[in-house]
């Protein structure tokens, strides 16, 4: 008891020190101390029931691409920003949107049986029988089809499982596959499956990964119940995303289009998603080899992989439509700078009602505009203009985003400082992904945000949940609890951020929050009010908090005197990335010789069980070294000229015009990331550092050209990458020179 | 195609070098020699067909303790013995042996489920129709009960799981538990939930580990079908084993027993075993908190712990009956060293028709003694006599072994050479435990054993099964493709080698094959014929390979002039134990502290999603630095003794009468490793190297006095512990030291 006095005292001493230090970075004392104010009023005028009854009045009906329910909520979201004082503007793009006309699947042999296709309304959810209004399930992009054929299970039908089918001897040409959602993107499923000889490919989710396995189902818990789908696009996006028929520009009502047999990113063979529901019957009768381990799920018989008895009739046919996508456009305009657009995004456009995608994100950021216009009718004024950006389009292939930006790919790159994106959000932790040299104003941001469960500041609780989540493993654990700082992901796809960072060059970020809010409704009619009311946020606190973390982090920017641009953060993701490359080229070699010295001394031909029939893997060919100098090399120029520029930058003191200037470079800077022709074989993706994976399709591979090269063993191409991005890195450090040398 | 010659010529010289320096340990260049054309006939004489004939003849019937296919069993052994001229008598004991009388479990609430507690008769199964010769599932030596409570269900039901539910603010306290079999030796389960304070305990067999989850189900494939139990014995074995009523002494016709209710090592709550059909409706009824991603089975619904109004009515009788068990103990008596005696035991009596368990073993021994009768009549004579040993009784508690050990414990301590068990045996690799100090003579005997699958020598193919099962770990991989010898495993429990080694110090050896015969039929109706000869060991070639692996064990130790025993191994072994034990204390000393920060620093609470109601780990003592000071210098003497020995005994040339003593001391010299009380709260167990874990039943704890003091956080008995066992070691080392000073 005698110690509490010293306690106290200490804490006394230590909130009070941390409160004196609080500085943003680009913004002076006094800059700083006005926006903290600011932030404070912001802060004051985020009410949770508005985030609540903005997702409740949108997500009222169906709202997918072209429907009454879209137009209606874009419309809804116009208003908003015009009964704020926005200067709104809609900007509408038309661009190919199929749905389905004629959907068939069926078991023909050993015994008959038709899926049913169906979600089932319950009386649990009040929108879920809105069914005349809803898409039913399906794979966007999927091709018209009729096929019959024998069915295969191919697991998560990954690259790998495919390796594995090929040791038990069974070829997919001319079959059916059967696969599953999950670890991977789901068009990257039926592209592979395309790869490999199918004819088609039929998506299901198992009860394992988000079904009963992983929790009660809805309506009693949040997870798939036996009738949930998943819909979803399988366009080929790591190709290039946005309207198949316009590649690189904007899909204006009069724009050149391609035929569609022309576009590179559509598939040929036919794609349905089904429920667990449908696909049980279809699996259990499947013959063959029974599925190893870790291709097993959670229905409840032996999984085997076929083929055999087992056929199955796939017929699909859709409307080939060109649609309407209506962007909503809605700006505050910069006192100073109005030609710097700090742009702020989150999709509008769901698969059905979409509750928690978008809607969670979507209410989040128009409380956040709502709060802007509340701080401007105090007379505040933003520096640098507020671009306010509700997509439509995003679920079949970030059309309302892609489109726009392709349109204004030269302006953005003029005036763009930052796109700042959000999509579903749920209780949880911050994830905080992009552009590294924004990593430290990130952390400053969530430094100033609390969580509203446990009141500590999201940075903290998110360095705690990154200790506590590496479990068992002390080291890690270790070195986990001495960071003070987060290190934020890098970029892939799977929202319209892609088309700015990827495409353009425009430094991005992606905000949300989660981790506490798993479930099975993902783009099926379950994503809907009720769910997302009992299950993701129910006191939309986190939606406030998402308003916060990134009505900051627009707001600094906007209002920076110096733009918090700190390239030491990127060098050092970018040589983490380098240190990856090189490690993993030498770690295939070294596993590729053990592996080889396994096959070639039948070490696998001893040890497996003869009763299997499981072949050997076939040998792979070895791995060169790799001349990775003149990367290394670019990389101790960029560590030299990122640190010349922090310190030259810390202490100038230029004049306006030249503060100007100096920011228009560092906004841009990001631009010099981009290389000439893009990565092979997809060159509208042209950023050196981030690019979604040409099979992970959402997971991002860093340094992609040289890393997706070693993964798919292309020696002579990952050299050629080595020096391509040796080059790109070469010529950002001069370009950093060029922004120090205009400071005295 | 030039390659070839030269990789002939190599080959060869690699197979007349090979050939040219085999040698066996103990055994001079002559002696080698002879005893290698022995073998060779040996071999001859084992054949695959008698192996399943036999299997088949014995597994005719049910053949539990005390039942007339018991009876039966035992006398066919004899008959075997007797017509092959071995010296055969038939040793009885008189042991208690429960068998169920009542049997009721039923769900009271939320509704009325009887449990079947049947398993199903199937056509495809010869013998699963002999009901009125079954014991019905039942776990042996549970006390009789008529309990009712709610349910809740602890997932494997070990200690880290009753940390879990503390978590939750679970109490099992008054409750029944359901746990399911597997991770520990079933007796753990009830054991840990008494200590909890359940007044019942429910097992069942969860189908993701050896049901349908794991393959097809019987008799489609090996696995369990819905209607499967697996019996066994809930005796606290680890307390000691044998006739709970006669610790220490031979259960004689006339032997003092103790009353039953002050036997130690009888649990006081019921217990009764389960398949999967009658767990489904207990579990299915389940509320609470759902049970986190590792405690979930395959069965399909969300599973739950409860507790809540799902009760169940648990009511056991029993017939505490004292049942006779019949040893068969066959032998021929040794040429020159009639009182050196090589033991070699395989249990006969069975849960049901027991195929595999223990018949497989048994077969592959019984064909083992006919082949070394027929090298008898060939005029061959073993130096030191063979005494071969079918166990009664090894299923409810090692009955047979037990009592015949502790019966004849002196005589053993003065002849036993070695004992050499087996249990089931089936497809796949050589499995070998055993005193450490054989373990290069184990690795002699593999390489000259053939796989009869592959060719190649088991040693090798267990090598390369060893690399090929480390998975993409390369270093361990790479680490392992250097070995060219195995090291054989420690002796937990689990069969009849126990009482040898734990309880009189004989030195043990356990053999079998396995590993490609996986399967769900373990103490179940269907562990039979037709079970057998489809997925265990179809060509009976395993039975006739683990004979030749063995019988040359039998043999070698039977013949050698000088005893192979190589303390040098043992010394290797213990130190790896030491340095484990350890380790584990500095590494639990790191782990205490980091979590016990983390829970101080309130990680868990700020990271634990509140909807999970999940109280933070509570913090532990902390970890003192123990003294292992005198352990370590202890075993520096012991590395010191057994060089020196080693040396001694490879220059020495000493003569018959000299060398025989030297063979007694060696032979006699693991009786130095026991304690002189054997381990805290369990003086039964007095090696101080091996003994099966007091919370892992089957599983072997070595260095068990520190090593479960320190798990158990008893660090005054941990140090104790460690001067007890660095005495041991130090007074082996002398030992060891005075057979090399009986040399020249």
């Amino acid at each position: 008891m005698r110690r509490w006095p010293i306690a106290i005292s200490v804490l006394f001493f230590y909130f009070h020190s941390t409160a004196q230090n609080k500085t943003i970075s680009g913004f002076n004392e006094k800059e700083a101390q006005d926006q903290f104010l600011a932030e404070q009023k912001f802060d004051s005028y985020l009410k949770a029931e508005d985030v609540g009854q903005m997702i409740m009045e949108m997500s009222a009906r169906p709202h997918h691409v072209g429907s009454p329910g879209d137009k209606a909520v874009a419309d809804y979201i116009y208003n908003k920003f015009k009964s704020w004082g926005f200067d709104v503007q809609v900007e509408t793009f038309y661009v190919l949107f199929p749905t389905p006309k004629y959907r068939l699947l069926e078991m023909t042999s050993p015994t008959a049986f038709k899926a049913t296709l169906m979600e089932k309304v319950l009386p649990e959810d009040g929108t879920s029988g809105q069914t005349s209004e809803q898409l039913p399930p399906y794979n966007c992009f999927s091709p018209d089809g009729d096929v019959t054929g024998e069915l295969v299970y191919v697991n998560y039908g990954l690259p790998e499982d495919y390796e594995y089918l090929s040791r038990l001897g069974i070829d997919v040409k001319g079959k059916i596959v059967i696969t599953k959602y999950g670890r991977s993107w789901r068009g990257i499923k039926p592209k592979v499956a395309q790869e490999h000889g199918a004819i088609g490919c039929i998506i299901y989710s198992d009860p394992r990964d988000d079904g009963y396995y992983a929790g009660d189902v809805y309506p009693k818990g949040a997870f798939k119940n036996e009738y949930g789908v998943q819909r979803g696009s399988v366009m080929d996006m790591p190709v290039y995303p946005g309207d198949p028929l316009t590649p690189g520009i904007g899909a204006t009502k009069d724009a050149r289009r391609l035929d569609r047999k022309d576009a590179t990113n559509l598939l040929k063979i036919p794609v349905l998603p089904i429920s667990y529901h449908d696909a049980e019957p279809l699996l259990r009768a499947l013959a063959g080899p029974v599925a190893p381990e870790d291709w097993r799920g959670a229905l409840p018989f032996t999984y085997h992989i076929g083929p055999g008895k087992t056929t199955v009739h796939l017929k699909l046919e859709f409307n080939w439509d060109i649609k309407p996508v209506n962007d909503i456009i809605a700006r505050i305009p910069g006192s100073e700078e109005p030609d710097e657009w700090v742009i702020r995004g989150n999709h509008h456009d769901a698969w059905v009602n979409g509750a928690g995608d978008p809607l969670s994100g979507q209410a989040a950021m128009l409380e956040e505009a709502h709060a802007i216009s509340e701080l401007v009718k105090t007379g505040w004024k933003p520096r640098r203009s507020l671009v306010y950006c509700a997509w439509d389009g995003e679920e079949p292939a970030l059309l309302g985003s892609t489109e726009w930006v392709e349109q204004h790919a030269s302006e953005l790159q003029q005036k763009a400082v930052v796109y700042i994106n959000s999509d579903g959000n749920g209780r949880g932790f911050l994830g905080a992904e992009g552009s590294h040299a924004l990593e430290p104003m990130l952390n400053e941001v969530a430094r100033d945000v609390s969580d509203p469960e446990t009141g500590m500041s999201v940075l903290d609780r998110r360095l705690a949940v990154n200790v506590v989540s590496a479990g068992k493993n002390e080291t890690k654990q270790k070195d986990l609890l001495s960071k003070k700082t987060i290190s934020i992901g890098a970029l892939g796809s799977g929202s319209d951020f892609s088309p700015f960072i990827q495409h353009i060059g425009v430094p991005s970020i992606n905000l949300g929050y989660g981790g506490e809010d798993p479930g099975g409704e993902y783009h099926s009619i379950y994503d809907s009010w009720d769910d997302y009311r009992r299950f993701k946020d129910p006191s939309f606190q986190y939606g406030v908090t998402l308003a916060k973390t990134a009505g900051r982090t627009a707001l600094r920017l906007a209002n920076a005197g110096s733009l918090p641009f700190d390239f030491r953060s990127l060098y050092k993701a970018i040589n983490g990335y380098v240190s990856e490359v090189i490690g993993m080229a030498d770690q295939m070699r070294e596993s590729t010789l053990l592996e080889n010295q396994l096959i070639r001394e039948k070490f696998y031909q001893h040890t497996t069980d003869t009763a299997l029939k499981l072949l050997p893997p076939a040998p792979k060919e070895e791995v060169p070294f790799l001349n990775f100098s003149s990367l290394q090399n670019a990389m101790t120029a960029m560590q030299k000229a990122t640190e010349h520029l922090s310190s030259v930058l810390a202490g100038a003191k230029p004049d306006q015009a030249k503060q100007d200037e100096v920011n228009r470079s560092l906004y841009q800077a990001e631009q010099k990331l981009l290389t000439e022709n893009g990565l092979p074989r997809r060159g509208w993706y042209r950023h050196a550092i981030y690019a979604p994976g040409f099979y992970t399709g959402y997971g991002v591979k860093t340094l992609p050209g040289i890393r997706e090269a070693i993964e798919q063993r292309k020696w002579k191409e990952a050299q050629q990458e080595i020096e391509e991005d040796a080059g790109v890195i070469r010529n950002f450090s001069i370009y950093l020179d060029g922004i120090a040398a205009k400071l005295p």
